[in-house]
């Protein structure tokens, strides 16, 4: 499927005739270009070698480095901010890695009317910054919003706690604009928030993951910022009664922004970064919440919260919204460290199952002779499943990976799904096929087939089987 | 493109192996075949010839229905209420019409998760009564809720005045069954509200007008219902000061659940249904706003919104919320009513060029040479563009689809769409011309390829060129 090392290599000049020499770079010759062969996978072992990696400036820069490559045969990897966690911007080897980190610009940026138009390579918490000092809100908020670009968030249709109340990034994209092949711009949707003139090409590019086209820049909706928000932790003695407490919230309406949950192995882990001291020794699951709203709104939200889980809880605690957060951005880290390193799958189920899902990956685990652990979103039901390795131990990795096969089916055997927010990428190739009948699949390549008919978009990945 | 009347006919007595012969009619035979010839577009002159109706009672039925249309080449047009207004569900002639009115059955309702799974043949107005009376909310409000089916409103991506707060139908769609070529029932996402496995072929189905797939049920969320609304309707003295309004009203970041607009024509013809009596003999301009959530947001959302709009107008009403969207019901009527006929469109622009857009109409209808007028949703910036026309002189319902034709450039000429709601249908075929650059049409087209090899899906509706 992909091209040898040399073919991009042979074809350096002309790349660089496009994007200059200087943002060209070849594994060979510049130490930096090592850095575009893996994204955050890499604690996981993944990493390929780019054939050359360029840099385009602009849309039309892109266009012509797609246009390039389409002509000589040469796969393309795009590339955000490399921070996905499923080897979506890992190249199999030999492709041009082509990063969208020059495409800096705001196009448009219009407070007043609720608006702002970034280049795929702005990064998502300037796009996040830039609404808040102007007292709007861009809601998502994946992890590692530091780093991350906003055209890799769209392109993955990326997630996050506040997803619940708000919606996942895809729900504020109302146009974008992608080189798609054979290396032409298009715009798709625009400022205007309603459009039912075509086919929703747009949805369809939002989470291809690069295999489709290459967004280029994104018209994102804001909204305006909530006056007030307030956090509350509360502690549970079991994991069913924390999942009961999840529930709870839905039946009494209450709406927080994000409802996110720790399992007991993972409040252990990361303790000592806990709010007002470590948690309760008998915690067995813990629930973040955040609501938002007008002042008078936080209170009676927070009142309809409380009261909706008091029965559930042993002890509920008020940090501030920043320091709920500030811990839980602390979990990831403090579970890695406790062997080294973790495989971490973000399966999703339907909500009234995450209990179950919970039970299942103890079985699973315990298969696998690995340590475990769990956190997500519990109202939106995403289970970051976690299980805890030595990485030098072979042996730990293959059971790890195949446990992580397990999960997926347990997943799609509770009626959910095997990605809630990270996407395929690499990793999870094939792995629709469990969830997916026939017929469907055959449409998902039907599609990638009809915007890339010669497979060379992101080849390898977001594979249906 | 389309089979000969005979083609169907021929097959009835297939058809009825599979639906049952009482739901199968011939239009030779049953008069009630005629009624399947035609949509809400029957008042502008659209209607045609079904070769036979069929009526299957399930998903497995509407399979078998398409697999024998493809076994024979027979072109099938699926069909909801028949309320659309663009004639998404007219055959051209001869082809089998699949009615979804039969698949009428919920399959899940789970109130206290915030969800609902009603088959495509379910009433829009039995699934927003169903979520009302278990405290929730269906928030898309499009016309016609009494007649038109869930199905087709998916079918369509369907909106309404609410949609500016909480988005169109797709907004609200987790998951859907649909029957896709060459005649196989798929289930896409599911009742997990987070799913980013696949490509977004879900989104691609919504609003595909039937030209991709036959959607059979759909998996909805539901919001816990905001406990209290406030409807306020304030007239302006000009276009100009009511679009003004507009703007303030999302400058001061306030978010109305609806914002609506009538313009000053509008108005005088609807004025005898206007609450608290006809509307000031000066308003050229009028905004139907809703505000909702708990009793102290409305109250200060309401607060908000008259501090916002208060400087531009000329009287403000506090009609009920019922009264208030009972009037804004009768517009198109009495619109209607006035010359016996009316064209209409329904365009969207961004909201900053509203203004722009009406002036512009102004132009276009004074070149037709027939009276005209505006209404539509102003926050979210769709004109329902009316020309007023005696449907009996052929030459003003050719000067009215004249106009149309500019009032489609003009929405493209301020960045907007040809389409803000009511889809393409028949009636705006190869518009999309207008608005998209040639990859995108082509991607369009094959995609259309890739469902649909054969052409037989609902032929010669959403046409890109």
């Amino acid at each position: 499927m992909c091209a040898s090392l040399g073919d991009a290599l042979l074809s350096r000049g002309d790349f660089a005739r496009i994007v200059g020499a200087s943002h060209v770079l070849a594994p060979e010759e510049d130490d930096g270009a090592a850095h575009f062969g893996h994204d955050a996978t890499v604690v996981r072992g993944l990493s390929g070698r780019p054939g050359l990696v360029v840099r385009p400036c602009c849309a039309s820069e892109v266009a012509a480095v797609l246009a390039l490559c389409w002509e000589r045969s040469i796969p393309l990897v795009p590339r955000g901010g490399g921070t996905g966690l499923a080897g979506g911007a890992v190249p199999l080897g030999g492709e041009v890695v082509c990063s969208l980190a020059r495409l800096r610009g705001i196009r448009e940026f219009e407070p007043s009317l609720w608006r702002i138009f970034p280049e795929a390579g702005v990064r998502t918490r300037d796009v996040q910054r830039l609404a808040r000092e102007n007292g709007l809100l861009f809601p998502p908020d994946p992890g590692a919003s530091g780093e991350s670009l906003i055209g890799g968030n769209v392109a993955t249709n990326a997630g996050g706690p506040h997803a619940f109340k708000y919606g996942p990034v895809g729900a504020f994209v109302t146009g974008l604009e992608a080189v798609v092949a054979p290396g032409e711009v298009i715009a798709l949707g625009g400022a205007g928030r309603r459009d039912v003139a075509g086919y929703d090409l747009q949805s369809l590019l939002v989470g291809s993951e690069g295999t489709l086209g290459i967004i280029t820049a994104v018209r994102l909706r804001l909204l305006p910022a909530p006056a007030a928000a307030s956090a509350l932790l509360s502690f549970f003695p079991s994991r069913a009664a924390g999942c009961a407490a999840v529930l709870a919230v839905l039946a009494a309406g209450v709406v927080p922004s994000a409802l996110d949950f720790l399992d007991g192995p993972s409040l252990r882990f990361a303790a000592a970064g806990c709010p007002e001291g470590p948690p309760p020794a008998e915690a067995e699951f813990a629930l973040l919440a955040e609501v938002d709203g007008t002042a008078a709104e936080v209170s009676s939200s927070l009142a309809e919260l409380t009261a909706a889980t008091a029965a559930h809880s042993i002890e509920m605690r008020s940090p501030s919204v920043k320091e709920l957060w500030a811990w839980r951005d602390t979990v990831p880290g403090a579970v890695a460290s406790v062997r080294g390193g973790k495989l971490s799958e973000d399966v999703s189920v339907p909500v009234e199952r995450l209990s179950e899902a919970l039970s299942g990956l103890d079985e699973i685990a315990a298969r696998s002779g690995l340590p475990h652990c769990a956190w997500g979103h519990g109202a939106d039901s995403i289970v970051h499943a976690n299980l805890l390795l030595d990485p030098s131990a072979a042996e730990e990795r293959s059971a790890a990976a195949a446990a992580a096969e397990e999960i997926f089916a347990l997943a799609v055997s509770l009626g959910g799904s095997i990605s809630g927010e990270h996407g395929v990428g690499l990793l999870k190739g094939g792995r629709l096929a469990l969830q997916w009948p026939e017929a469907a699949l055959r449409l998902h390549e039907e599609v990638k087939r009809a915007f890339d008919p010669r497979g060379l978009l992101n080849p390898g990945k977001k594979l249906a089987r």
